[in-house]
């Protein structure tokens, strides 16, 4: 059976699962002989067996009564003595730190009759009552779910009546006399009387840390965090040490170096007779540390000894909370202290300046995300500005631009020169022209995996999506907020971040780490404004110098033009994973699907598919001749052909309509047939891909002809174009024969030899499962994990993110969207089947992963361990990508 | 490097898939000591080569080389010697027999100069310009494509100038001049002179077998028979020997016991003085092969004595192919015969009676198929009925009937106790209760996996579909086929084998096996009209019961109403393995479906569920009561709701029509609203199954509660009910633990214990991975072999079936539709990993599979090997299914 109960001494910092973060580290300064009161940790097993009968294990009971007799011993008191009582500290301590979670009682233990005892054995009875009031208080509240305001309420009133200000200023006899007040508000307010017996306070604590877990704020927290819902929560119980003593005691947080620049030195604040949630409350203002080594030099010395000995050993900044009680210091908490992006950064290669850590080290330190959050525009100031409303951060940035409620209008201003925000109730395939032509997008309506939350991140531009608060009038073109009503035209501002939505003129400038990226070092060196930003990009550099030299897997892009794929290079990209076709066939040119489809002779079909010749050659001249010499996949039609036509039962009504009013509807009938035609019950499982590759050959002779047309051309012009022919949804390694015959034939017609390479997607669980099979006939192997997820869920991404993920994230059935991190579990497996079964007919066959997992930092780490050769992702991830897949080495080694 | 070139005695009859079957068998008689001329075989390999690089591998023509003189030295003749030339036979022969194939060029090797030799060394001159002029034009239609009937025309001008009849009356010199004729014809037909070296011959022919492979008629062929498209053909080269060489030769065909009854005893046919193709031809009537007994009793007791041979090894009935040359015997081919469904249950038994086979071999020599055919209704006649066209057969049986051609009218006709067909152009779920009501099912379009071909199998009803000459006009009610126009009401017939339907009344009855499945053994005795008839349904009895106490797996039955359940129990099903709820809403239902998703308040909504508990709760019960003391496996609802209500489209449509003609349609547009709300772009991956049961949890509580009364009720009514709780769609385990946790609590208010088993399908690749968590939560696992299917491919059944699979079987990426037999490489895979998962969690666990797969005997095969406690399938395929798992055990063994 598993222990529940675990002593300070008996864990270390490497149980963070079983004893949390706080009691882990608390186990950890035991270990290392620091001052810190005895103590011992519940762990989250514990928890969790509560969490699934609703009552605390009996055996724990057992566990914990020979736990607390350890701490008697040591202390030489005992809970709820008469004379001269243990009170304990109870505190929660999740894997993960968890704000949302029940966070400390103190003083438990106290009772009408322990309060006198403890009032003679300190010599302090304001204290003492003091201490119960506290107790009491902070256990109504957190334990027994009490409101909080009765209790101030009914304390401002004692210092009313007293006529004092200070908390300080209250006498005995009026705490006394709150005490009993406050045993009357339980009473109401709880329905029950403050519990007397100590063990009877401490197990109901307990359970209260315990049920705290699946409070809602806790969930809220969780889901944000994405941390999963069946951790459960460790509880601390620790013996009480008092800064609230007089003037020789007192409380502080220290750390051990600066933690917003990383500069070495001591940094932290001290109040002198206090208790700890004095100083969260800001009551009174804090000493600087250092005003301790005045105050009391020994406890200063001492602080400063654990300081370092704690960064020597955890290698890293530390934050520590500590307690004075009468000139003896006692620590009573420490953990890695947090960071902003660019302190971690700095901090990372201090330390490697140091000594201290390596490079490898340095690199495991920083992430992906910080990076990323060093990359985006930033709001130079937004005093001047109104805020609007709030909603979701779904693309990061910051942007400022006219309002414009459609695509003409945000292409018309963008084409005369302004700053345009996309302004849609929610977005579909149809506004990406007009969100082409945004600075920003922002949507009344949607999560943070809708469309318009998609498909910005993916272009890189600043979006904020769900902003329920909007009244969108398309009509009158206003968009009203509260009491605000701005026009199509007016100024808006939009924090990608943040989710905060501006009304009027914001200034955004490029942060100096995009510089940086964008231009180079000795570029974002020269721009720099002060010498702390100078040395985060010098951080920024080695950092990703360092990930460059040592990780595994290329990075490529995802791009579709030219101007892309320029900018995808520039950023780092050793080549392009995925350059999508569809997009040649969007805007103005669905005039050729249109007559595609409605061709009714092979003769019509001809000239519609040879009408989208030149552009697809003069697009494919263009990506190729910027990735010259790097690798290009470029991906054969995928959608099916509807997408590129009017909805059916518009039409359908169109045409109803036109019909009663005796119009003459016979060009949208015409039509109307035709998408009857074409109409799927489902078409992400319809014809698309590589069926209608194959139904509809004409075309991917088209595309695969101007791909090896373009090629020709560049190569005559000198240069050397390496496209990759990649075939979509297959699920057969036969259809892949046949397309991979298809290309020989014109290879060998235009080029005189094959030198192209030609491969597919791996993206429905056939082909992952088959892998061994198609690997006969493919070049290479790129993992689509958005359709892959899409089949191996058995769900659609525009159905169910709105429908049932929120139920779903809720539920806990899932912690984060599979669409955004790659689902181990499902997915991943046949991710990793696919690899298995690919290099298992050749073992050199190049592999990669196009989509939007490429650029997702946890999923990085996934495809690294699966054996990728590379990750594609959105031309502004790259440097994100770069980063992780360098950590992804070290951490994988 | 593999050989080409397998000499006869270098073969046996094992190597079918290298050799082909003819192969494999002349191998296998060859070193059976049997007289064979002497040859050899060219390997499948060797024609796999052909067909990919488009040439004869240059090695193959030196193995045929060195495989050619061992012949020549055996028969000590030359190929093309001016005196004594040795001719050669050249026939195809692939692993599965295939008539769509060049078959056969005899007496290949003759040419202006061998024909005299031949002449002198037979001393038979008219034999050899014979042979000549039948290598000329066989080798004109067979190698070089020529057309037949000028070779025909030629022939018989030449007989009428002649003035003779019969072709063995034309002289010698008629011959030659006919010879002169034929070479004239094969340059004006084929551009080319017919080839005069016998090597050229030779080479020329057995490339032209290899091409035959892919002839559209073997294309044709093998999609119908499912045999995959990648395996090419073996060529067999063998020493002519001539039964035309006067009338101490002949040819035959024997039998080792009858064909047709089984029985043993000498059967065949005789010719003398013939060529094989003279027999096929029919051109003389053959002797019956006991006459060969008076005319050459020598090669009679040598045939009869290779006869025994054959049947002793190859321990079943086997049919030769022979010819005597100048009273010698020479054996050309043997084969396992072919024989009738019926013939093939009683010779097995007659086998196990004489002592050869034991009953386990007896179980592999007949098979499901056979067995379905033997339980089909029969037409009794149909020599007075007009055959109108001829369909898809796509779920067989005999059904005579009424025209209907919607619901109302067919359930009109039912009910006054008419036979009624229904006629469609295609079918959808609303004409479930017309099908429901039809004897047969008729529709204009759709192939054997659309809507009404998969509901009617599943029905056990017969259906033609694809029936494109109906012109079917539902306004005017009548039913146009060429020149015939019928009304609702007029009786018509289908055979749903055959795909025929007639006009007019034809008798059915039910078959004496039917008879024996539904009634008994000696019910099916008593009604058996003669001796055959008894033996037969004996023999099924033997076999069947044989079967039973062989089968590891059990067979359940997918049965929704007490009906079906009933009937699945007297065929032998042990259970049911899935009663779908969703049957309960259709029809008039609907409303209540209707009320739930335009409620507007929580109440609405209960008072929409509550609506459905009593019908629900009356359905549960009659299903639990007819299968009582074996399980039932009930699924909670599936669909998308959208499946029970209006189609988006058309109600878009009447409410905007409805607007223009200032109609109210506040009604319609309150439903359009809801529509809109719940439309979905592929609803197969969206809001249904356990994701749609946690939306709405009210719903899958109330059908928990309605089971669980209905087993509360049977208890009371000392009935043994055995439910299990099906939860469909799950993706991850957290979703069936939530949907346990309901149940269970339903089951502790009700029963006051958690008797009832819960369990999950595994339908969704994601479960099949995640199979050993899900295991943690589930009582059982049902395979959905259909969805999983469907999501495996990514494609959806009602999509792609009719828009590209035709195509796909054409270019053999598919050999079979995946829905009907289950795709091993892929679906297959996840199922096996779905067992080792369940397995590795709960060793006991039961698992089981639904859907039509559970009912089609490979797939009952592959889940036997994959280790699956039971089959459910259609009641009408229980018999079926309990003698494939029997067959399975031993095929397993």
């Amino acid at each position: 059976m598993a222990q529940f109960v675990y002593a300070f001494n008996e864990g270390n910092k490497d149980l963070k699962e079983l004893l949390g973060g706080k009691g882990a580290n608390l186990a950890e300064m035991t270990n290392l002989g620091l001052p810190v009161p005895p103590g011992f940790t519940i762990t989250t097993q514990a928890s969790r067996e509560y969490l699934h009968s609703g009552t605390l294990p009996p055996r724990l009971r057992v566990e914990v009564t020979t736990a607390l007799r350890a701490i008697e011993d040591k202390m030489r008191r005992q809970l709820g003595d008469f004379h001269d009582p243990l009170l304990v500290s109870v505190r929660s301590g999740a894997q993960h730190s968890m704000p949302g979670m029940m966070d400390t009682v103190l003083n438990v233990g106290l009772n009408d009759a322990a309060v006198k005892g403890l009032a003679t054995s300190s010599g302090d009875a304001r204290f003492a009552w003091d201490s119960y009031r506290r107790l009491i208080a902070m256990f109504a509240k957190t334990v027994l779910g009490a409101p909080e305001d009765p209790f101030n309420e009914a304390f401002d009133e004692m210092k009313a009546a007293r006529g004092v200000t200070a908390d300080v200023d209250l006498d005995v006899e009026s705490l006394k006399e709150l005490v009993e007040t406050y045993k009357q508000l339980v009473i109401s307010e709880c329905g029950r009387e403050f519990p007397q017996h100590p063990r009877e306070q401490l197990d109901l604590a307990i359970e209260a840390v315990f049920g705290s877990w699946n409070s809602e704020r806790a969930q809220l927290y969780r889901r944000r965090e994405r941390i999963p819902h069946d951790l459960g929560t460790a509880v601390n119980i620790q013996a009480m040490v008092f800064g609230n003593m007089g003037e020789t005691s007192g409380t502080g947080v220290a750390f051990t170096r600066d933690p917003s620049s990383g500069h070495s030195g001591i940094y932290g604040d001290y109040l002198p007779n206090a208790q700890g949630e004095d100083v969260v409350a800001g009551i009174r203002t804090p000493l600087h540390l250092n005003d301790l080594k005045e105050l009391d030099p020994k406890s200063y010395d001492e602080l400063i000894h654990a300081m370092r000995r704690l960064e020597t050993h955890y290698r890293d900044l530390c934050d520590i909370e500590f307690t004075i009680e009468r000139e003896k210091l006692w620590l009573l908490q420490t953990r890695v202290g947090k960071r902003t992006a660019s302190a971690a950064f700095r901090i990372a290669t201090q330390l490697v300046d140091e000594s201290l850590i390596t490079m490898d080290e340095a690199l495991v330190r920083v992430n992906g995300e910080q990076l990323s959050q060093l990359l985006f525009p930033q709001f130079a100031n937004h005093q001047k500005a109104i805020l609007l409303t709030t909603g979701m951060g779904a693309s990061p940035g910051a942007a400022v631009g006219e309002i414009a409620f459609d695509n003409a209008h945000a292409i018309a201003r963008q084409e005369e020169g302004a700053d345009v925000v996309l302004v849609r109730r929610e977005t579909n395939p149809d506004d990406l022209p007009g969100m082409l032509a945004s600075k920003g997008i922002l949507t009344a309506r949607g999560g943070r995996t809708s469309h318009a939350a998609v498909v910005a991140r993916g272009m890189g531009t600043c979006a904020v999506v769900g902003a329920e608060e909007l009244q969108i009038d398309y009509k009158s073109r206003t968009l009203q907020v509260g009491e605000h009503t701005l026009k199509e035209g007016d100024v808006i501002a939009i924090d990608g971040t943040t989710g905060k939505v501006y009304a009027g003129e914001v200034d955004v400038v490029d942060s100096a780490t995009a510089v940086y990226i964008s231009s180079g070092l000795d570029a974002a060196l020269a721009d720099a404004p002060n010498e702390d930003v100078s040395e985060l990009v010098i951080s920024v550099d080695r950092l990703l110098t360092h990930a460059d030299a040592t990780r595994r897997m290329a990075v490529r892009a995802n791009a579709d033009s030219g101007e892309d794929a320029q900018r995808a290079r520039e950023r780092g990209a050793q080549g392009i994973g995925l350059c999508r076709t569809e997009h040649q066939f969007l805007g103005e040119r669905r005039q050729y699907i249109q007559a595609l489809v409605l061709a009714s002779t092979p003769e019509d079909e001809a000239a519609a598919i040879e009408a989208l010749m030149p552009i697809q050659r003069e697009a494919f001249i263009e990506v190729l001749d910027a990735m010259d010499g790097l690798p290009v996949t470029i991906r054969l039609l995928d959608p099916p052909l509807h997408e590129f036509l009017p909805d059916l039962t518009e039409t359908a009504v169109e045409v109803a309509v036109g019909k009663e009013r005796g119009e003459d509807v016979s060009q949208s009938e015409r039509l109307l047939g035709a998408l009857e035609l074409i109409h799927e019950s489902n078409p992400m499982l319809g014809l698309r891909g590589v069926r209608l590759g194959l139904k509809l050959d004409a075309l991917y002779r088209a595309q695969i002809r101007a791909i090896i047309e373009a090629t020709q051309i560049l190569r005559e012009q000198g240069k050397d174009p390496q496209p990759e022919i990649m075939v979509p949804l297959i699920g057969s390694v036969r259809e892949l024969q046949i397309v991979r015959d298809m290309a020989e034939e014109i290879m060998d017609e235009i080029l005189g030899e094959r030198s192209i390479h030609v491969g597919c997607m791996i993206e429905l669980p056939r082909a992952a499962l088959t892998a061994h099979r198609i690997a006969e006939e493919a070049d290479f192997f790129s993992f689509g994990t958005n359709d892959l997820t899409q089949t191996t869920w058995g769900f659609s991404r525009d159905d169910v993110e709105s429908s049932f993920f929120p139920l779903y994230l809720q539920n806990g059935v899932l912690t984060i969207s599979p669409f955004e991190t790659i689902d181990g579990d499902g997915v991943g497996e046949l991710v990793r089947s696919g690899v298995r079964g690919g290099r298992s007919t050749k073992p050199e066959l190049t592999m990669g992963v196009c989509g939007e997992h490429g650029g997702d930092p946890e999923s990085i780490r996934f495809f690294h361990d699966a054996d990728l050769d590379y990750v594609s992702c959105s031309p502004y991830r790259v440097p994100v990508a770069r980063l992780e897949a360098g950590r992804a080495k070290v951490l994988g080694q």
